[in-house]
């Protein structure tokens, strides 16, 4: 079923709104998960609305943050989310990176005390209208295991970099530290297909096509897959992510990170060594390096040399950020195509919120 | 054939000052190089000393820089290596970057007209001592395809961070963005065996076992491998080092980065669209964040947390800069053990200066 983003949006704003959110909250909530529905990456769109309002429900998401600054320097700061959507929380952490860059060159902001934030691009590519490079990470609940670790420790922690070009669209790099997202097996799952080996593992640590391991007792693989290529890279990359989004922000980090809501198979940690989920946040002055139109010409050179390189067969050399702007063009005209089990939670908050869409 | 690591020290700091290197500029050079030889790190050490030399001969080398900032803010800051060794450029960087984050809170540099550094951990480290965390990205000349291309067009162009704990040792991240580096493709040709599938393609795209793939029109892969098992994400993080590196610096990106010597088999562009090869550093205070105590002591929780995980049948869960440890504490007692072609390469240079090793 294909939907228009305008209605989905007007309606996930209202839902926002009936927990209690303020307008301007409920709109920059539902900006961010129709971005995701519109980029195509559909397990952090709407598809996540009832989870966000199940996190309400457990008394684990605040409607009404007052997000602070709790410790800072001219270029960086740690701010506490107040238990607010991060949806709304990492943009604000990205305004305060953007005015202490204007200032200083650069803006750093770790983020404790938050939620899931949705898609780590949409809020690194804030600034880009500035003229800045964005960053953007977030930790996240436990599905990934270390290398040669049968304990899940890690989160599926991505990373988003958004660089301005001038005549060519932005670079948006934005992805996990995992060989494939979690989504990606639920897909598996729904059809019934074997996992491709170097995906997961089982309990006992053996590669494993099993569509189902992360749930019994194994789980996701870093990016690289295994050790002999370069599976500790993804390991220490998805750390580094943990350690800047928790650690340097006082949130949780490791196998204390939250679950997203808590109909999630992994349940809650009782112990908790810090606030919520964290997020680190990032802007860079372009012009603080060199003269923004220099770059940025030179960015139109980069992206141009790359994309016109020899392919192989009926395929294209493509730029960070290609994949998802190829799909907003197609779905502004289409709309977004929700699949049955969205639809129907959706419904049900329609019926319980009393709001159509 | 084992040998002392302070003889080889003082070794190669003659053969920097025989070039014309100043007594703290060829310490420095040294220092870097015999890091990487006592952290196992066997191909960026004084195996590549005959190298440096033979870019000296060829007149890409100055060994008597004069760095200066071209660029800067409170925060950021672009440099010109003045041909310089990156060895001795990198580390002046670094200097500039903990200036900054001192006054400021963090401090990033982006480097023109440099050569290559050596490896990017020694440099991200300079930080640790400081209670900051440092991060070290290069570029490198083409040995790596994009995802579906057919043409090389990015360095192994690695990433390091390195984070202070506090009884702990420091978490020391130090990679390239591919599946392997070239090193080991070079060992596989010594041994005669075949690459695994997933470290390199043929010229045609092509999966292969060739372990001469890269010289014979083919390419390593990025990290992940194929874009099944995620090598955009290896992509857009070699592309990442590159723009940070070349494009922000002014220095040379994608295939216009000159190889290390002149003697590589990938040859020298003839077109330039930048000044030598780029770098770029950073250095965060902790305390712009969180005090530096309670970071650090959650540094520890995490470091305990991960290495007591349980492991696969006969690992452990090693911590990122574990290896290099472990190698170096070995050495130190043993020596170093280089193979017969970097003796080989030391006793020309041994001859030719005038200098015994």
């Amino acid at each position: 079923m294909s939907f228009e983003p305008q209605k989905i949006r007007s309606f996930t704003e209202q839902v926002f709104l009936a927990i209690g959110c303020s307008e301007t909250d409920a709109k920059q909530a539902a900006d961010v998960l129709i971005s995701a529905d519109l980029s195509g990456v559909d397990s952090h769109g709407v598809a996540r609305l009832a989870g966000y309002v199940r996190l309400y429900d457990h008394g684990r998401l605040n409607p009404k943050p007052e997000v602070k600054i709790v410790h800072e320097t001219p270029s960086t700061a740690t701010i506490d989310g107040d238990k607010g959507l991060g949806l709304v929380v990492a943009p604000k952490a990205m305004e305060i990176c953007i005015e202490k860059a204007e200032k200083v060159g650069s803006g750093w902001v770790s983020v404790q005390n938050s939620n899931h934030f949705g898609i780590a691009g949409y809020h690194s590519s804030l600034a880009l209208q500035k003229d800045m490079i964005g960053w953007a990470m977030t930790n996240a609940a436990p599905l990934v295991v270390p290398t040669f670790s049968k304990e899940k420790l890690l989160g599926t922690n991505p990373i988003s970099v958004a660089i301005p070009a001038k005549e060519q669209p932005a670079f948006l790099a934005d992805f996990a530290s995992t060989a494939v997202a979690y989504g990606k097996m639920e897909i598996l799952q729904r059809q019934g297909k074997p996992a491709p080996l170097g995906w997961v593992q089982d309990a006992e640590g053996n590669p494993t096509t099993n569509n189902n391991a992360v749930k019994e007792g194994g789980g996701l693989l870093p990016l690289g897959g295994d050790r002999e290529s370069g599976s500790h890279k993804g390991y220490g990359l998805g750390a580094i992510v943990d350690i800047f989004s928790g650690v340097l922000s006082g949130a949780n980090f490791g196998p204390w990170v939250p679950p997203f809501a808590t109909a999630g198979f992994h349940g809650v940690a009782a112990e908790q060594v810090g606030k919520g989920t964290g997020h680190f946040l990032g802007a860079m002055r372009i012009d603080g390096f060199r003269p923004a139109d220099e770059f940025k010409e030179n960015m139109d050179i980069w992206i141009n040399r790359f994309r016109s390189a020899p392919a192989v067969d009926g395929e294209k050399v493509q730029i960070p950020g290609d994949q998802e702007r190829n799909f907003k063009a197609e779905r502004l005209k289409s709309g977004l195509p929700l699949n049955d089990k969205v639809v129907e939670s959706l419904e049900e908050l329609s019926k319980r919120f009393g709001i159509g869409f």
